[in-house]
């Protein structure tokens, strides 16, 4: 499968070498806003540097990944469905809710895979949870209750474009909850507060939150949330049913164990960058993309998905914002 | 300390055998509305069978222990601290709010201990939880996550009398939080549902309940509860702050680890009764109690936090009715 | 049952207090070489002070428990089994093996029950291990490997006298071993060292140990110990079989768990005293000791056993010294 | 670094995989004793297939990785070493001591790299063991205990020409020991059994093991080992010293629990396939090798080591053959 890779950033550079590692997949083109930048990248991979346009119109492009800017997406979802590309676009569609739904508009009736980066489905420990749940390891779910911890703040100017907690950060959680649980919910209530940095009420925001969501079933999930766990990243998944419990624990960097005088018993660190902590993941999303454009059925968050995760993460701004239940239609 | 026992149930008798195992504590009467359970227990015991009338007249009597049903608290209660008695009562003080407001307003200012049997807080593991809390392990607290879930549904019959899942099961769980977080919600929100049996509907109940609140201080915190977790009593508490997190988690009832073929690694089982998984919480809430009484600071719950408490209940039991947010005052 | 007790130092208290919890058993006399200690005890737990003879001689007296200085324990169990009481006799019978031979030829035939006390086969952890395996749920028994290891090193003048770390602190473990495989071993190979404190070589004595073993089946079993563990009691159990393997890790004083900056995960320590530590199998194994006095079969190491325990601790002793393989008849 | 591949056997074709991923490392040319499969290889790979003999006459070869049959090692080790290039060996040397240390005595002074594939030194957890040692983490080590188990008995056949457990399967631990440890042992006792397959002896081999030896320090080691663990690869190490313990637990595949009524709490399973189980271990110990090659300090088992590991090996093989405790010089 031929690959060409818009946005060559932090993200995008990371993905240019997962194609390039991935056997049924090739790097054949890239692009970025900053040329410089595009022609370095391109250089060093040894893959053409192009422009967005000669990518839409190159016949021998089967797939574009879309690892530019938030609020170039949508414009490229467009061009990527219509020129008739499987598209692959990091996360978020859009910062902004309507324009989600009109992007959905515009785009009607496609044929084309449309997958949205939500990672976190192809962690190999989130995935064995997928599995069992499958399985019937624990019957009907009742309960979920995600922890969702990021190591430190990121910087305020980062924040103040970010979208807010519930659309930047939580929505990965209403990925993971919409994605077990198969199901969308009725009523949602969040909590939240600045308690790490007070000033990110100045512009609206928090950086602890709590939400509570009953789903359609009479299920209930619970995500909570925070900027910053000074242990590393904390991204635990528990789910409860009527047969039993399963929990998607932390990872741990080794398994040393330390037993000494005063600290009698201690286990190794977790991680503390993302792209450590979901390296597996990027890699098995990339394949599952692949398989998925050849017509395979996907574990991935497809378009359509992901406007409904957008909607979830709407409504618990909301319900922060207001004090109030929101009802989810 | 010379104490006598008013109800001798299950509970009761449970307290009588903790009372004689303290090397500080001796029962000198007993008392209970069925004449013969009484005497059975009391020719069992070697202990005075008597009535209530005589031990709260009798000046060998240091302290008074009510085991008896829930209807008749307030009133031995009021008698004990007329009588200037110390007064231990199981909980609730009662089901319900406005009655548990009149009994503070009738006890007026009071010199003598009344604490309420908020075992858990004597768990020697949420001891150890509130100890490190307490030294500053983990600075500041932004969250507080409880997870309370018992074994299975008590008889429907039970559950008519019970006053609700939030006054019944979460109201331990109400006084954890409290006791830990050292203060009281600013607002309460609750979701639940009948999911084990949906028969409680009937009668105005649910067996699954999330609630979360969000203190004073801007703290959050979260409850969620099931009556049937098959796998036994699973009643976790985890607290995140500045500086880290803790996890009081569930004890085993060996260490013994089990590797096989289809089943690779397992522990063993949790308790599947509450008198087992607490039984130290019981004996180091008597000790707490007498030594509470004789003037040294104290660990339980005494009677103006359990009227909190009990408020915090009703406030999530009119969330949950109302499907609002509740603010507590 | 009706208890009579020789010995009132530290482990004959605590016996004492068993006796007095355990529903079944009664503590009638008792008797200590320092008659002031003695009348103290006595005092404290109102019983009555005698003399080893006047116990003996009692016919109100069920069982004996020696808890005296080592070299008095062969004489007072040829009385007690003279005089046709149940017998309980700390452990060692004899830091000689000469001498506990020519005990066990004096006591010849006898029908009473004589335990000696290796109270970690009662260790709730060590009895779930003992469980599995006769539920068959590794097989075949192929390997077992113990950890036995202390906090810390007792006063040096303590050890002069103590027999040798493998008659003094390795005889658990060989105890252990035998009642675990059932059987005794072929061939034993030690080495050791005084690694924690070089000058217990001057009278003979090491502080660290490692024992191989081949059993008369083929198993192969292994031991190591050490005096000083800055951790606390470490005393793990590992069987391995053809079907599985089991381990008894070692409990922890709460299942309190921390994560923090610099110390990322770490669990609450282990214990640092041996009656903390098998407080429960204190309780268990007297509790097995009345049973087995009326009739019921034992967990309990029978003095037979006690007997091939010891020769196992001077084969293995022998080995060290002599540098050599040594056969077990 | 430009690098030759002798040998296109599984292991051959692993390490072709890793060292195109080693964007250190260049694979220029390949050969195999088997040309088909060589041809094969080199297709799928886009490598050149070529002869031993112009694999140490090309000058454009730095380094030459042996992965042949274990008796062309020696051979190809001389030959590499007189070119001049990086050698690096699988493991063993030779199945004969008497060879190893005539290659040794034929190498004389060489100025090349020559590493020898004891690929567990850089396994991540074992890695993280030594470095914590190397932080003085335990202060002075007294004690290893090296846990050795394969999931099951490879094929008799296979066996018949193995060299014998010590030499084929302990030779690792030995390593690993000496490498921990970072000295020679002064006594080795061994004890072994064939109890998964009895047939084994026909033939002078054994299937379980239990080794200890004495080290010149004074420190003791033991290893134990088994053909045979139904649970998967279990290889765990654990080093004790005067300032505590630390160990190297087994990495299982995810980190899901499962909690459930009739098996309370299960861990995922133990890898079962000794390269998922090292991958890590082999691309570090690549990256190690051509580190080494440009005179960085190095992890990897230098030839000098390997000829000790082996000499261990041997005196092991020896003590259970005699039954007698053999000294190593």
């Amino acid at each position: 499968m031929k690959f060409a890779l818009i946005g060559t950033g932090r993200i995008g550079k990371m993905h240019a070498e997962i194609i390039k590692t991935n056997p049924l997949s090739e790097l054949v083109s890239l692009t970025d806003i900053n040329e410089e930048e595009a022609k370095k990248v391109g250089y060093s991979l040894g893959v053409k540097v192009t422009s967005p346009e000669d990518i839409f119109n190159d016949p021998n492009v089967d797939a574009v990944l879309i690892a530019s800017s938030t609020k170039t997406h949508i414009d490229y979802i467009l061009q990527g469905t219509k020129a008739k590309k499987a598209v692959f676009c990091e996360k978020p569609i859009s910062l902004n809710i309507e324009d989600v739904l009109d992007c959905q508009k515009k785009l009607g009736d496609y044929s084309n895979t449309i997958q949205v980066g939500f990672n976190r489905r192809f962690d190999p420990h989130h995935l064995s949870l997928k599995e069992a749940i499958q399985k019937g390891a624990i019957g009907k779910i009742e309960k979920v209750i995600i922890t969702s911890r990021d190591p430190g703040l990121p910087p305020v100017d980062y924040l103040k474009g970010s979208g807010g907690i519930f659309n930047d950060m939580l929505i990965h959680d209403f990925d993971m909850a919409y994605h077990l649980l198969g199901e969308a919910p009725k009523k949602i209530s969040s909590f939240g507060n600045a308690l790490v940095d007070s000033s990110l009420k100045d512009f609206g925001d928090i950086d602890t939150a709590m939400v509570n969501m009953e789903m359609k079933s009479g299920a209930l999930c619970h995500i909570n949330a925070s900027r910053r766990a000074v242990y590393g990243y904390d991204q635990r998944i528990e789910v409860f049913g009527e047969k039993g419990m399963l929990i998607s624990q932390n990872p741990t960097k080794t398994t040393l164990e330390y037993f000494g005088r005063d600290q009698t018993y201690s286990k190794p660190p977790l991680f503390d960058f993302f792209i450590d902590r979901y390296e597996k993941a990027y890699h098995n999303q990339l394949e599952d993309f692949v398989q998925n454009s050849k017509g395979s059925p996907s574990m991935g968050c497809q378009f359509k998905d992901s406007v409904i995760v957008s909607k979830m993460a709407k409504a618990a701004a909301d319900s922060y914002k207001q004090g109030s239940v929101v009802s989810f239609s």
